[in-house]
């Protein structure tokens, strides 16, 4: 007979594991694989507590579901156990599909295939070990199963994803402002006509988790050393990648070799084995331990942009409402090359210009439903007291710019 | 003019930094090497949050450290601005010389040489590079300084080292049997006779201190699973080492490499700079990335131990208070050499018994004083009401026995 | 010679009492008695935890204003030591002209009187038993400092009064949406021209603050129940008062009796010994003592509404953005007068109409002026990247319709 | 249909109202009383944090009691609907016939009446009113349930009573060496030969708990101060009907005066409605209300005791493991009696000696059993690693001499 496992977390305690399969599924290498990618990348640079894992993340998202099935259920919604396990799957997998610091990896590696399809693939895989047993979770994943709401609480505006990540990055961060009440929210949610719906009780908590969220980007997400760090790994990636397309030798573990030498597009990781399984045995340590190595490569650039990483001397970042002035990047990379003594096309590696954009509220993606006593149910963005909501749901773009630190100072 | 710099951390809230020689320490590539260095090495695999850092400990020391000199200062100690400069230094650089996974890298490869011997040596250098501004912090260190309350705030039986570590540990592990409470306890000390002493009213928190401590060393520190974790980590380090000295190639960083090369003594770490520096470079990520790779090494000791670290399946591991029956051992070795078809010299990375002994309270290495309001002090262990502190002082030894799971049942 | 003393709070951990002067003044009966009026008054009826006290309280903000003075000296204003006592002395004594149930007293027995002006009388009292100690204190108070900051660290947007009462009351109420970064906000202050500014780094800390602070009037201060309850209390003392000026026996303790007979005016406070020092023996267990007792009233007004408030029988009360129907109300008052079998004159104390309006930030009263690094200082409302921050600045009111529960139902 | 009700706990976030008979219960006068009557008498004012109430610790208690059964199910252990509810019923009614600071009430005005019998005299007469819908809760409070495990859920070493009060206690006295861990404790639990016990994984938690129970008895239940002024309180209690019984006229609430003017006995509060009825009226703020009025008393001795009170002025109080040497005592009697002019029997209500005893685990009462995997039960004396549990279950006798702070120094 199965055991129930329980798993200590700082974020809630502790964490039950209640039946068998999710124990087996946790236990898998393709899953373990998790607890060696962070769920922050390289923010722990800043923030010296964002550690945790995917891993941990994952299992926390899925406490949080079970919490959700209990008090739909305690409002009378019938979730059947078979329910009730597939959600606990789906959203215990929903990230499995994440490969080592995703946002730079995605566009310097694999560029054009994104988490949620890998993640289906995992599950497939899975699905096939496990003699079907997840054939369900992987219908709520694909949004194929008819009572809506269990999609919406694996992926929306207020999913348990969300619900975790939000709470959980801010305690490691120890960033109180982004701490939200998870509880008070799981406690106002419901269904109606098949969809979330969140009673009208919780609007204030809603709002606070909007602008909970909203800083969470701005103080951390978006942070400006954060997103220098991110960069600066991407450059790294796109060095190592031209230098060993071009035939240079390269230290890497074999995992990271077989990215670095060739292009896969989403079908080879679905057609072919090897991909995938490859794929797997990819994590954040075989990325930092071969960046730490290149900080003595031949190829200056390499060697110049991994010491940058390891010894955390970030680019300068500036940032702005609009696109930079042409001639001020001009100037900047002038000024760049004759300081780094690189040519053209080496400089563009160590000065670049790009664009984030950012919604708290997406009201085009799907959108968070009050319902209200007399059973109409709103938009929040509409039920809401704080007139400005609006606000919150209009996008914010933000340009950037990088170059090294120690520049002379160029005029704007 | 330097500007005060601050750190978030989730277990304190913000930690200043006050100095721009303690900031420049920090941003040192040698202290930084601690951003890699997990406290508790591969406890995370048993209790996930534990990813938390040497640096991040280091910060929170030197974080209780400055409230312990307010607190004497407010009680009319004085304390000048060099020497609790000096404090600062000593307690955030006291971990430096730590290498990755320290109890099985100081088994299995650097095996005479101490974190201690090691944070010296770089405190030296570092001594050099900051103009001798760290010559005062070196004395506290080494116990030179008169004023012996000063070194007993970096190592005694209630350090900041202890504090800071026991409630990080904690903390993170999400095991709140061992949240102390650092902050009463630090409203508690005073100075008499130039030692550090705790007022008598602090009784029962140093009650409680102790207690924790004993119970963080059985539910965290001696954890069975963690126990068992950490060996197969050192004899996979054993076998690599074994077998690169025998002329095996084996992937590895090059750091790592150097290390598993060559035998090093601490005479070379204090006479050849490349040690050192190599040393320098060492880190977790070394460790693991080269163990990951090693799972399909051709030499199937190292594999399936690798293996077996990698998917978690730790060796099976008794433990008991007496030495383990001989033959019992013999029995178990037959049915492993027999499982896992190995020679005698192979099942002794797969069988082993080893001892530790642990003490809540050791008063033979250094005591807690309790100050009492007539002015007369005693050893906590007479002073407390608890009639079983004596207990607590008794060394508690243990004998542990490993093997693989999966073994057939052996008579004991 | 002076000891320390510590009191422990659940909020900070500890409140050290570093002098000799506060200790005193906190052990004055004056101040003793803030330890039997509960900061949220009758809130506790709805959030069972909102037990705290104008004394802790005022314990906590003074905690808060010693870490100010820290942060503050640590960026290089100079405070000297008697600046800071004077700073303590004056966030302590603060609130120490509250009487029980400020909010319903208020408008109920000593109509024309503030707070504030009983706290002054009290602080000239105790300057002149403590030999004109408090004189640089009540300088500050009375904002006569020519050093501005002082007076704003008291009273203003972001005073010490403030941020303690924001944390505490949601952290006693255990609503964690009204959690604010005290620290973060704390870290982020300083001076500028004599004016207390926050540096720009910490704006989307003072917009957490803002949205956070605007929250709990939803959520707390102005939740539709505490409203009720407290509007029940004002209309039992309403009636008491009537009752007793028109010369029925009354059961009430001597001190409340003293109020309920007498109408007083500021001067009366400030000229009249005997109104200070009956007003210094009143608190909430008078009131409260005393409506225990009126549930047996022979008045029926009285009777019932003691009995509502007792046993959680509070008013249905609506809440909208316009005033209400004139006509909708004449209908309650007719259903409630029949349902009650009350004359008009007794039925308006059970159906009454008011209106409250609140501002998150109030640009007319006091500002919060961000630094930036170049030396300029803006206004929040227009350094804020949030550009609905003027929306928040917005009064909003509402109109609020009071009724018995059980009425049948009355068209709008 | 019945809408689940929520209530807001700093301690546990939130707390679930699931069935319509319990929140009935709450909202009932016999249980509203609860609101005035703090869970820990006078220890605010030496902790000002420790306002709470036995309403909210009854609710927190049943809320841990919904967990408790949460988890016994999880293992396979049935419990019917009806059953949970009864445990919830007995568990929150558990405290309801407390009176105001029980201890100095028991001991001063209603001596020989126990809460445990006017709590089973409320739950018949709520049996009653709610149509027998107690009467199985009834059985498991009198301990006449078969299933002998729900009973110790109520009742016993470990008992959600103990475990809520134990973390809410040290919650808001905010003294953190109390806090214990609820979540694991209640995971560990039970049921074996249909009794409660506790798993073998978790028997460090059980040392844990026991020993800060023991810590918190020395720390607050039994702090000197929390003493000296409980006594205080009895010497009021005990002054003051004297004088009533003696035909003084007293100020007082009528239902104090009630208690103050006849002796009642447990079988008044069977058989006589008037007494159950008067003594549902009695809180806390009766109490003081009344002292805070006899400050001004003719009576010198009450009024003297009653000041002592309200100014904090309590009792110097010596502490020993031996009785106090009676011509000690006598000549403090004299010294006292000199210094406040009293005569015999005055003095003998300023200076006294008491005795306390206490278990932080009591092996005769009940006791805590542990379960081992080959599913023997062990009690956690026998089964502690810790050799000197046995220690613990030793019984503490404190003797304590109370005499007036000032006088003139005695030679002991």
């Amino acid at each position: 007979m199965y055991k129930r496992k329980v798993i200590n977390d700082p974020v809630y305690g502790f964490i039950s594991i209640s039946d068998e399969i999710i124990f087996k599924l946790i236990e898998h290498p393709f899953f373990q694989r998790l607890r060696r990618i962070k769920q922050l990348g390289l923010t722990h640079l800043i923030y010296p507590g964002a550690l945790h894992t995917r891993f941990h993340h994952s299992l926390g998202a899925m406490y949080l579901m079970s919490l959700a099935v209990q008090t739909l259920r305690s409002k009378g919604r019938e979730i059947s156990h078979e329910e009730e396990l597939a959600l606990l799957i789906t959203i215990l997998l929903h990230d499995i599909g994440h490969g080592p610091f995703s946002h730079a990896l995605e566009h310097a590696i694999v560029s054009e295939v994104n988490h949620e399809d890998i993640s289906l693939i995992y599950m497939n895989r899975l699905n096939e070990e496990f003699d079907h047993q997840l054939s369900k979770a992987i219908e709520i994943f694909k949004d194929l199963c008819p009572r809506k709401f269990m999609h919406q609480l694996v992926s929306g505006q207020l999913d348990m994803d969300r619900l975790d990540y939000m709470k959980r990055d801010s305690f490691f961060c120890g960033v109180a402002e982004g701490i939200i009440s998870d509880d008070r929210i799981l406690n106002m949610l419901n269904v109606h006509n098949d969809r979330l719906v969140i009673e009208a009780k919780g609007i204030y908590s809603i709002e606070k988790f909007l602008i909970a969220r909203r800083l969470m980007y701005w103080q951390v997400y978006l942070h400006k050393t954060v997103i220098a760090a991110e960069y600066l790994l991407m450059q790294i990636l796109k060095r190592a990648k031209y230098l060993r397309r071009n035939g240079s030798k390269l230290f890497s573990t074999p995992a990271f070799n077989f990215f670095l030498e060739n292009e896969f597009f989403l079908n080879d990781f679905r057609n072919d084995e090897e991909v995938i399984n490859k794929f797997s045995l990819l994590d954040d340590i075989d990325i930092i331990a071969s960046v730490k190595v290149w900080q003595d490569s031949s190829d200056t650039v390499l060697s110049k942009l991994s010491k940058m990483l390891i010894n955390r001397r970030f680019f300068r970042i500036e940032m702005q409402n609009e696109p930079f002035n042409k001639t001020y990047i001009e100037n900047i990379k002038k000024a760049a090359s004759h300081f780094l003594r690189s040519n053209e096309h080496e400089t563009d590696y160590f000065v670049f210009q790009d664009v984030t954009t950012n919604y708290a509220y997406d009201p085009y993606n799907a959108n968070i439903n009050i319902l209200f006593r007399d059973g109409s149910v709103k938009d929040i963005a509409e039920a809401s007291d704080m007139l400005d909501i609006s606000m919150i749901s209009k996008p914010v773009t933000k340009y950037f710019l990088c170059y090294p630190k120690g520049l002379p100072s160029v005029d704007k």
